[in-house]
């Protein structure tokens, strides 16, 4: 696996394997886990070269978020990333990313930013698309990876990808989860130890609903109660949202017609936690 | 020449060419004058391939300017561009440029944007990258070509292009002028017969500055002043903005002791006309 800091080195390091590769983008925020590691083992399936960035993006981070405190291991990551497969790991600073300040953005407008994370995050997806955007177009990929733990970050990325006519493939795959449902995050580490024994409610809550739904409810405010409730049996658990969307567009409905997606969002102490189901 | 309307056709028409082969890529609204013509023909001095585009973006316009009244000739425009050059002519409709509606935008942001035209058309540049963005997404060309005249545009997208590390360069083209030494512009047609006659005052101020420039001056109120005195000498002439800035980042000075920019903005009745000279 070759290591480029710069955009300059990376695209000398995808040069190097020759014209006409096509090229599989997994970009993450390092501190890899599982969930990381299966879209890197996915691209190298179905890509001549495997390109994993690990960039802990700073403008989506809002005034007293985690930014600072977002862990970070960028020497397991290596071993880790090498190991699934990547061939080239792109390890940026934010003045390689930002060379001008963050002075150009990219920007989904309407609720599909606005709703679920983009509520308690006002300024989080504007940081995401401008940053994958800039990573993009630095890697120029065939297929790009993402995880569907972060749904509604691949509502506004695919919608972006759509409204700006940008030629990559988006990829979605599988939450991965720990033994007791907990869906890995590298914010878990973050957990204290009554926190992680309670954690697990997101999911379980999660899979309540979709049981109670496949048995006939399909009425969205009494789903949303019944995972709250869940949830709030657990005593640290602290409740950012809980709420049912179209799957596609992210609006708000009433009753499921169509793939749905329910989504939550904990604290648990300084860590926050988001999950998702869906119902299709 | 081919000519597509849709991205997909335009896409088809390119690969028709063969692989590996330079694209040059000029944007344009119609109405097409010797100063499209001239990028026109520069792109195909130095690419494999011409795609030139025409697409009066709404998004650019905003209440009350002329976006209805804007002069469009798509029949007589594709003569000319296929006589200077052009290989393909992409003339896609509002829908297909903007798929899901105009819901993902792309903005540089200080005071670039805000200067200038920036400061009567307040959402005139978020429009413009918007649809650069797209339409080099689109085209994927290794040169696209933009007007001097249009210099703070020029400036705008270069930072858009270095912001977002988008893979093209950008090529500007000279100012094209009338023999009395007015820029060439399709709104030069709706200009009343009196209008027409003093409107040539944009350059020959800007001139008057320049060569008292060159003569010592370097004091940008004095050559402002004198700038928009030579302007209302003529009786039709209102003016919007005389200003003189950092040629690069467009930031005010107060000194010329770098490139300068001298860009001036004047109603003459409906008609709004921009010109502009370098001070290097």
């Amino acid at each position: 696996m070759k290591t480029a800091k710069t955009v300059d080195e990376l695209r000398n390091e995808i040069k190097v394997f020759g014209e006409n590769k096509t090229i599989g983008f997994a970009p993450t925020m390092g501190y890899l886990h599982e969930g990381h590691l299966s879209l890197i083992k996915r691209a190298k399936t179905e890509n001549d070269i495997v390109v994993v960035s690990i960039f802990v993006n700073p403008t989506q981070f809002g005034p007293g978020e985690d930014f600072e405190s977002y862990p970070r291991d960028f020497e397991k990551d290596a071993g880790l990333a090498e190991a699934a497969g990547a061939d080239i790991l792109f390890l940026p600073d934010a003045k390689e990313i930002y060379p001008v300040g963050s002075a150009t953005i990219v920007e989904v407008e309407g609720p599909i930013t606005k709703k679920l994370c983009g509520s308690s995050r006002p300024t989080h997806f504007k940081g995401v698309t401008t940053v994958v955007n800039i990573l993009l177009n630095i890697v120029s990929p065939d297929k790009a990876y993402f995880g569907q733990k972060d749904a509604q970050q691949v509502a506004v990325i695919k919608k972006m990808i759509r409204g700006l006519h940008m030629q990559v493939a988006i990829v979605t795959c599988p939450i991965i989860r720990e033994a007791d449902g907990l869906a890995l995050s590298s914010r878990n580490v973050g957990l204290k130890t009554e926190e992680r024994e309670q954690a697990p409610v997101l999911s379980r809550a999660l899979n309540i609903a979709k049981d109670l739904w496949i048995s006939g409810e399909n009425d969205v405010a009494t789903l949303k109660t019944v995972i709250a409730n869940e949830i709030n049996t657990m005593p640290l658990a602290d409740i950012d949202y809980v709420d049912i969307l179209d799957y596609e567009t992210l609006a708000g409905i009433e009753k499921i017609d169509a793939p749905a997606l329910a989504a939550v969002a904990v604290r648990f102490g300084n860590t926050r936690l988001i999950d998702n189901i869906i119902l299709e």
